[in-house]
């Protein structure tokens, strides 16, 4: 009993939620919650970031750096901040979610999709946590990048249903809308990138049915720590010294094939059908 | 010469231009000025909206209206904030922008990409400003969109250099990044999209270099105002009464194109080459 214990301890996963609602009464809630008390109920620690209840603050600015400022007259936030994390100077607020961060195995992104991306308070989580060398360098990043041994992925409502996220939607393909945040943020800083979750139009529908979506979310969390990711290139693929080209040769090699390699890296082919909502495909 | 000067007025375009800088030191900054400048000289009225400079808020809450909220157990920013629009009890700053923007002929969202996106205050802007009933209806959208006579455009400075922004290249290609948001927010809106004018990795270049940039950004800006959008597809292309899927005929009339309609609307073919990057293509 007391091994059993022990090892369960010691292979207790930490689950980051950043999450991003105005109301406890939202679906929003419901499905942060849901994924609390599943999470806590394997054993795993939880942490969640409530956006709007800690007012976080969502703008990329010099406050964020204690003391003074290098090069005041040219501000860049981008290596102004890295130094300032070097130099263990950088806002309470963002040294706290870095903290978080680094013991986290998985992070949830919850939201309710705003303009076709993330509200803007969870933009600027990203823009300031997500600190050049912290969580990426020229160097450390896409598959090699610093989170590569984390795991993460996006939990969100629509207000459109899914089949006018579709190619053949008026809104247009959702792996086309998920390629820029799934690749560009969550890829680009190493992390294992999990399938979304993605609750289509729930205010369209009736309580019963919302209860449902919860459910089926319940029965994911279940074995959500052991998924497999969506499929990303690895970074060897482009050619560090021909700024970052696709080698030649994995570019013949994929001549051979009807789809292009990612929604991003198409190579004049089409899309890979579902790449970034379906591990595995 | 007064009829001249008559016909000048009259004609006279408005352009307001959403900036998001930290530094008037910047690249950007200069950018912003360029524009400014060479606008005014043709004759236009200039607006700008300096983001960081007013501290503009960038997080959608209970704040943005004025008296109570009609519902506070459930609070949707949407639906909120659309009631507040028709009883003009939005947050002042809200309405300030929404004044601006009912003058102007075209917006410039002038920036530095930050997470393969706009930065957050930014995305701040768009998510509190373009609101529901002021900027877009469920019934008028996309190219029957509320700002249908207005145009829009990005302007925005990368970190990295173009080829790493290819379908070939480790970033993948730009077309697919600018399609969430000059689809799903600007096209959206009914804007007419211009093509995007993108400073690649200035920071990586001479000043010498980096003036040549501003030189053909200004000679751009002497004939922007008449320069043919980007192409969407219309909206009555999706048929209202089935989820607004893509009409078969459509669909069977791009069955003879090696391309798909957008990079969205792919269809299971090649993405429509540039589409998001250059007009008339």
């Amino acid at each position: 009993m007391l091994c059993d214990l022990w090892v369960k301890i010691m292979t207790a996963k930490t689950v980051l939620i950043v999450y991003a609602h105005q109301s406890v009464g939202s679906f929003n809630a419901a499905v942060k919650t849901a994924a609390v008390d599943e999470l806590k109920k394997q054993g795993c620690r939880v942490l969640v970031s409530d956006l709007y209840e800690v007012k976080f603050k969502a703008t990329a600015t010099e406050d964020d750096i204690t003391g003074a400022v290098k090069n005041p007259e040219h501000f860049c936030y981008g290596n102004e901040t890295m130094l300032a994390w070097q130099e263990e100077r950088l806002a309470s607020d963002i040294v706290d979610e870095h903290k978080k961060l680094k013991e986290a195995d998985l992070v949830i992104f919850q939201f309710p999709m705003y303009w076709f991306s993330v509200p803007a308070i969870m933009k600027g989580w990203m823009d300031r946590v997500l600190t050049l060398g912290f969580a990426y360098t020229l160097e450390k990043r896409y598959s090699e990048g610093i989170f590569r041994d984390k795991k993460a992925m996006l939990s969100f409502t629509t207000g459109s249903h899914e089949t006018m996220f579709s190619s053949n939607g008026i809104n247009g393909d959702m792996n086309v809308t998920l390629w820029p945040i799934q690749n560009g943020v969550l890829n680009y800083c190493g992390f294992q990138v999990l399938a979304p979750q993605i609750f289509w139009a729930p205010t369209h529908l009736s309580p019963e049915a919302r209860e449902g979506l919860l459910e089926g979310w319940r029965t994911r969390l279940q074995g959500l720590l052991n998924e497999a990711p969506l499929a990303f290139p690895p970074a060897d693929i482009f050619d560090k010294g021909k700024g970052f080209q696709l080698k030649p040769e994995v570019r013949e090699k994929q001549a051979d094939s009807p789809f292009g390699l990612t929604v991003g890296h198409h190579l004049e082919k089409p899309l890979p059908p579902q790449s970034q909502m379906k591990a595995g495909v």
